[in-house]
């Protein structure tokens, strides 16, 4: 708690002063509060020790519950969610379950639904296919330790994936059965990043409110001959989940 | 149109029947509907055609509105908003300025404020400083064609980086400052992406809701000698912006 009082707000410059504590409450929920089971300091704490207002320290916090940062117990305090899982799907083109095992966690999948339907334009354009073409059409709804993480909604031509319709999708890697079945390596993928809100079944499938945050990925994977073997649209949770990679020119 | 007419929506599988009318929707204003003068379908229309009710049809079309890819004038319809810009910043290191240059639009800077601080755990940990070194925070708002894009905060070393003081920021680009003086090329930056939503200053520097989606994209870059030259954490908009870019394995 230390670091927290030692800071001071600046008056002086065009900052909003509640968006100058919002940020140093995230430096302090970031590295150094530890212990999720403790409050973080009072509003009357807060707003005495850097001289603004309680409606003002109200702001900042309310912003921080409503991102997901903090969240409150009526009669206990305000505390610190859990960090948010760092994937690497940017970084390694690995499968779903690797990435969540690699991090220590249990990975599950429930398949929502398959079906066969006709490729549109974007999927289409993504598979290097003529429009109204038959494409296996996969959903499925992703967890690390029972959290819901991400909705995955993923279209494979139907020629080189029909053996999907009968594989056991919830236990069996989907990278995995397409590398066997078609000896060849998944070794290039285009992503494609925006910053959504979820709508009412993103709030129900993945257990947010209804206009969270949420990471929306579209990728297209090649296999090593070049081929485009899947495309798929995916909502991560944004309030579990962070995106880390680098890059060099 | 005639494509969005050719679709049927599913009865059978789980997903929403405003859902799947969600999704038909995006992939007709992603790819069909061009012309950003004419309304898209009218909800009975669209009721008509999918045979759904008129507030199925009304959540599909709320939603798409909330997110920003529609919008509605009164007594004119409802209306398919500018593209998003397609950011290359995942996939190319370069300035705001030349990936702007690049889209065809013309980039401009407001220089909100520059000051001395000292660095926090975060900072530190980014820059390989001692906790409590003197950096500069530089606070700059990034336009496309007059359309504010991004708000950065961007902390750099001091004692390599003073010059910058009486540097004319607003005309100048940070990285050819930086590599001039200091004869060194920026080479290789670490990002980490996190999707969340506007609190009530990015909503007023931004000019969006509160509550609507940002990609908030923090990035430390380094010169060719491996030394960290800069930490800086960028909002941008979600409804203007996609970050797009490829990777192997």
């Amino acid at each position: 708690m230390s670091t927290l009082f030692e800071k001071t707000l600046n008056k002086e410059i065009p900052t909003p002063l509640y968006y100058q504590l919002k940020e140093i409450l995230l430096e302090y929920i970031s590295n150094n509060h530890e212990d999720l089971e403790a409050p973080i300091p009072t509003e009357q704490e807060l707003s005495a020790h850097f001289k603004i207002s309680r409606p003002t320290v109200r702001q900042a916090i309310n912003e921080l519950v409503y991102e997901g940062f903090l969240y409150r117990i009526k009669a206990k305090g305000t505390f610190v969610s859990r960090p948010k899982i760092q994937q690497e799907f940017l970084q390694v083109l690995d499968s779903f379950n690797n990435e969540i095992k690699k991090k220590g966690m249990v990975p599950s999948t429930r398949v929502l639904n398959i079906e066969t339907v006709r490729s549109d334009k974007s999927i289409s354009e993504a598979l290097h296919m003529m429009e109204g073409s038959k494409v296996i059409k996969l959903q499925r709804l992703r967890f690390a330790n029972e959290d819901p993480i991400v909705i995955v909604d993923t279209f494979l031509p139907y020629n080189d994936c029909r053996f999907l319709l009968d594989s056991n999708l919830e236990q069996e890697s989907l990278y995995e059965l397409i590398e066997a079945r078609l000896s060849l390596k998944i070794t290039r993928a285009v992503r494609k990043l925006e910053a959504v809100l979820a709508g009412d079944y993103e709030s129900q499938m993945l257990n947010v409110s209804q206009g969270a945050p949420i990471q929306f990925i579209k990728s297209t994977t090649f296999l090593s001959n070049g081929k485009p073997i899947e495309y798929s649209l995916a909502k991560y949770r944004g309030d579990r989940n962070t995106f880390t990679f680098e890059m060099n020119r």
